[in-house]
C-alpha cells in the first residue's frame, strides 16, 4: 500500500466542531500508485480526503462507507466547516441514528473529481503545477468506487459493513456491490437507479451548457486567470434544483405567494418566492463548488450504465453476490423515480440476491432521501440491526 | 376605429407560399388609440401582425381565432417564411382539417410583446426611435387578448365563432371567455391551466435568468450594441424544451443512444443524441426568436391567475358565460397536467356553463397538442361541428 497520510492518524484528531455529540476525524490521504481509470488512463497522484466517526472494532466488521451526491462532501454528519451548516445527512448519520456513530465505525470521504479535498479538476496537476480543468480525465462512478477501495484499503478494512448512499451515493453502492462484491456485506442504494435516464442526462446537458456559457469559464482554465463562473455555474444549480422537489412539494413550500411585496411589481424582479428561492440557491452554491467538478461529476452521471457495463443485462452486475440489498425509493421523485429502484430490485432477484425493497410514501421529491422521514428512518434502522445481527455484531 | 393597414387589406394578398394549397393572407395592422395594460400604462401605438385563412361569411360568423403558445406566431397553417418549416399547427388547421379553412375564416396574430411583426420589446420605440428593450411595459395575457380583440374589431367581427389555442394560446383563450364573454361563441383551452404553478415559474425563471446572465444581453439593450445574448437564450430555450416532452418520450426517442459514434469519448462533447437534440434545439432557437420577447412573454406567463383576478374565485371568472367550452388534456403533460385542466372545469361547472372535457391518452407531454393525435383531432371534428350546427352554419 502506498498511501502517504498527510492529517493525524485515526483517532487522534477529534474535535467536535458541531458542538453537539458529533466528533469527526478529518484526514487527507495521498496515493502515489496510479489508479486505472475506465476511460483507460491513469491517475497518480491522487488524494482522497475524507471523514470517520466512532471507532472501528477488533475485528474491523464495523464499518459502513457513506457515499455523497452530486454536491455533497464527506461531512455527512458534523458541521460543515465551511458553510457552517450541519452535516448534509445528519438526520440519519450519528450517535444514536439509525446510522449509529456509537456502534459503527462511519467513513466518508469527498469523490474523485469532488472540490473538497479529494483530487479534481481544481486540484494541482503535479506535471504542470497548474489547475488540471479540462486536462482532468473525464471519470466514472465506478472510478469513484474504486478510488474509495484504494481509501478502504488504506485503513486495513477487508469487508465494509455496509456501504449506503442516496442519488448518486446509490450509484456508488450499485458500482460497489457490483465490483467489490466481496467487500460489501450490504447495501443501501437509496433514490437511485442503474443507468441515468435521458430526461437526466437532459438536464444535465443543461446544467453543463450554462456553464461553458458563461465567459468567465475559459474554456475551463478560470482558475488560472483568477476568474470563477459564477453566473453560469448559479443556472445550473437553479435547473437541477427544481428537479430535486417533487411539484407538490414547490407548490406547498410557494405556492405563487409573492416574497415581501403585496403585488406584482411588474418587472423582472423576483417577485415570487420561489423565483427568490431559487435565486439563492444558485449564488450560495457558487460559493462552495467547482464549476469544473460539476461538469465531471454530472458527466460521470450522464455515462452511469451498469447493464451497458455487463452485456446490456443488468443482473449480469450482481451474478454471485452476496451482500443483503436494501433498495429504497420515495413515491414523489420524479428524478430517480420507484420504477428505476425496481429495475434494479429486478436485476438482484434474477441472480437470486438476497433484497428487500421499499418505497416509502412521501411528497418531497428526490431530496426526500435528505430529509426528516421518520417511515425511511425506521427502514434503515431495520435492516442494519437485521443485517448487524447475520454479522454477529452487539445489538443496539 | 383607429386602426391603419400597412398591407393588402383582406382577401387580395393571397400567395401560395406553402405549395401546398394552404393560402394566408398575411398583414400587418397599426393601432393608434392606446392600448390600456393591466400594469396602469399604455401603450401607444401598437402593430399586431396577423395571418387569415379562408373567407369570411355574409354575417361575419365564422371566425376562428387561434392563439398560439409562448414561441410560436402567427403562420398557425402556412409554411413559415423566415424558417421554410410548415406552419405550426398545419396538422390541425387548413383546408379539410379538424379547423377547415373551408368552412370557417381563420386568424391568427403574432401576440403583443412577441417578436414576428406584433410590438414588442425589439420594437422601434417612437418616442426615442430605438428599440425598446426593457422600457417595454411588462404586459399580461389579458393584455395580449384585449389586443387580440382591436384586431377583431378591425376586421369587423362581433362574435368569434371559436377561440382555440394550447398552452399559453389556452391562457387567452381563458381570458378570452372572461374578458370578452359575449364575443366568444365557443371557446377550445388545450393543455393549458388557469394559473401558472411554481413549478412552471420555477422553470421560466431559470430560463430568464440564463438570458440576463449573457453579457451579451447588456441589460435588454443588446440591439444598441449589434449582439445578441445567443448563449444565454440557447440554455433558456434547453430547458424549457425538457418541459415539453415527457420522460417517455424522451426515453423513446433518444432513450441513452449515442449520436453518431458507437462509444462513449470521454469528454464534453454531444455524446447522448439528447445532448446533441437539446443542443440544436438551443441554436436554432434563437435563430428566429429575441431575447427580451422571451422575457416579456414568460414573465406574462408567471403572472397569469385567472382566479387572482377575480377574488381569489375562478368561477367568478366565467360568471355569466354562455360560451360553449371544451377543455382538453393530455395524459403525459406533466407542465400543464390534466388537475390543472380539471380545475378549469370545476370552475365552468360552478357558474353552470356549458363545457365538454376530454383528457387525451398520449405519451408525448406537453407538445401533444402540435403532434399527430388522432383523438385529439376526432375530439376537436366533433364539438367544432356540434358547435357550428348550433351557430347555423352549414354543416362539414
Amino acid at each position: 500500500m502506498t498511501a502517504k497520510t498527510t492529517a493525524p492518524p485515526i483517532d487522534t484528531a477529534r474535535d467536535d466542531i458541531d458542538g453537539d455529540g458529533v466528533t469527526p476525524v478529518m484526514d487527507t490521504v495521498v496515493f502515489t500508485d496510479a489508479l486505472d481509470l475506465d476511460n483507460g488512463k491513469t491517475l497518480q497522484p491522487f488524494t482522497i480526503a475524507y471523514n470517520t466517526y466512532g471507532t472501528l472494532n477488533a475485528d474491523r466488521s464495523n464499518a459502513i462507507l457513506i457515499c455523497h451526491a452530486l454536491t455533497g462532501d464527506q461531512h455527512v454528519a458534523n458541521r460543515n466547516p465551511m458553510t457552517g451548516k450541519p452535516g448534509w445527512w445528519s438526520l440519519l448519520v450519528g450517535p444514536g441514528k439509525p446510522v449509529d456513530t456509537n456502534r459503527f465505525f462511519v467513513i466518508c470521504a469527498n469523490i474523485l473529481g469532488g472540490c473538497q479535498g479529494s483530487t479534481g479538476p481544481a486540484s494541482i496537476n503535479p506535471e504542470t503545477g497548474e489547475a488540471y480543468g479540462l486536462t482532468f480525465p473525464v471519470i466514472t462512478i465506478g472510478d469513484m468506487v474504486d478510488a474509495q477501495a484504494r481509501l478502504v484499503d488504506h485503513l486495513g478494512i477487508d469487508q465494509l459493513f455496509a456501504v449506503i448512499g442516496g442519488s448518486m451515493g446509490g450509484m456508488q453502492v450499485l458500482e460497489w456491490a457490483a465490483r467489490h462484491k466481496e467487500r460489501v456485506f450490504a447495501a443501501v442504494p437509496i433514490a437511485a437507479a442503474a443507468w441515468h435516464s435521458s430526461q437526466n442526462i437532459a438536464f444535465h446537458e443543461v446544467g453543463r451548457q450554462a456553464v461553458m456559457a458563461d465567459p468567465n469559464w475559459m474554456r475551463g482554465d478560470y482558475l488560472k486567470h483568477g476568474v470563477v463562473p459564477r453566473n453560469g455555474l448559479a443556472v445550473a444549480r437553479m435547473a437541477a434544483h427544481i428537479t430535486y422537489l417533487s411539484e407538490d412539494a414547490l407548490h406547498e413550500k410557494f405556492g405563487r405567494n409573492l416574497q415581501n411585496r403585496t403585488d406584482r411589481t411588474f418587472s423582472f424582479d423576483a417577485d415570487f418566492q420561489v423565483e427568490s428561492y431559487l435565486r439563492h440557491q444558485g449564488s450560495t452554491f457558487v460559493d462552495r463548488f467547482d464549476a469544473n467538478s460539476y461538469l465531471y461529476i454530472t458527466r460521470a452521471m450522464d455515462y452511469f450504465d451498469m447493464a451497458a457495463e455487463h452485456g446490456d443485462v443488468l443482473a449480469e452486475a450482481f451474478r454471485g453476490t452476496q451482500s443483503r440489498f436494501c433498495v429504497v425509493s420515495f413515491t414523489s421523485d420524479w428524478l430517480y423515480p420507484t420504477r428505476e429502484s425496481r429495475e434494479i430490485v429486478q436485476a438482484l432477484n434474477a441472480v437470486a440476491a438476497n433484497v428487500s425493497f421499499v418505497e416509502i410514501e412521501s411528497n418531497a421529491g428526490h431530496d426526500a432521501f435528505l430529509l426528516n422521514e421518520p417511515k425511511f428512518f425506521a427502514t434503515m434502522t431495520g435492516f442494519i440491526n437485521s443485517c448487524a445481527q447475520k454479522r454477529g455484531l452487539p445489538a443496539a
